[in-house]
């Protein structure tokens, strides 16, 4: 259990934000994005009502559209790939934004521990940006884009932000 | 690095909400209780804004008024500690529920780790919680509980759910 535990706490801890890919044509291996994606669908949910979908895109012409269209996401035309992670209104009105948060973050995680870069480049709530997600991509009314996760290779060694703040930890009250 | 992703892929399928207790007055260790937090402010955040504050709750008094009053916290009285994610909307009134969220799946995945049981019981955006928990932990008007985390020895031994449902990936569109 404990080295289970020091291997979270470390990729916890080394996991950031990656901007710069190289080798974009590179694909990422089938089973690698398979494996990012089942670990999205175990994180937690609000009345376990598991409101997600996620749309994953290999293909450039589409990875170009949007890094075209999304200003915080120009980044995907070296990306490999993407994950889009998708809340459904219709099943959890109210939390499928936080449960998508939630399985977004394992995304970014297991992305880190497979050596790979990733970055949480975000939809929701701009409606200008959900617009154009749900349209390039098909997606139904009720289907709302939270964020676009590009996920390619590293072109650089990126360091961790290190944002612990005590002043932001409380005990038994403000 | 093949060992350090197994383990994270491990805990993330293990991590289950765990809602009875045992032991409560047994406290969780002050280091784990500050490892689990540590790792919560490893979450990325929208513009790096960092807009969380974690409030630490380990008086039983205080656990059990949040008992009380929360409909779905209802193990709090059986817990050993409690860990209430909250966001600062004049930090990020865009984001801070999502960022929040990612943070509180570092706190989840982490107590899992350490063989505790924890789950994510909801606050915001029910307004009458939050009115409930700002005032008892006296926290500022901008200071909004995203949810309460209770934190304990299990009771049982719990099973995490099967919740992969590969109709919910799409590949280049809906």
């Amino acid at each position: 259990m404990k080295d289970s535990l020091d291997a979270l706490i470390s990729i916890i801890h080394e996991r950031k934000s990656v901007r710069s890919f190289k080798d974009g044509d590179k694909a990422i291996p089938k089973e690698v994005l398979e494996t990012i994606v089942k670990a999205a669908f175990a994180a937690p949910s609000a009345i376990n009502l598991q409101p997600w979908h996620f749309i994953v895109i290999d293909e450039h012409t589409i990875l170009n559209a949007l890094n075209d269209a999304l200003p915080y996401a120009k980044m995907l035309h070296k990306a490999s790939a993407a994950i889009i992670v998708c809340g459904d209104t219709q099943v959890s009105e109210l939390y499928w934004d936080v449960d998508c948060a939630a399985a977004t973050q394992n995304i970014l995680l297991v992305a880190e521990a497979f050596g790979l870069g990733a970055v949480w480049t975000a939809v929701y709530p701009s409606d200008e940006r959900v617009f154009f997600v749900q349209k390039l991509l098909r997606l139904p009314d009720n289907i709302i884009p939270l964020n676009v996760v590009p996920i390619g290779y590293p072109a650089n060694i990126n360091k961790p932000k290190n944002k612990y703040d005590p002043q932001k930890i409380h005990t038994n009250g403000w």
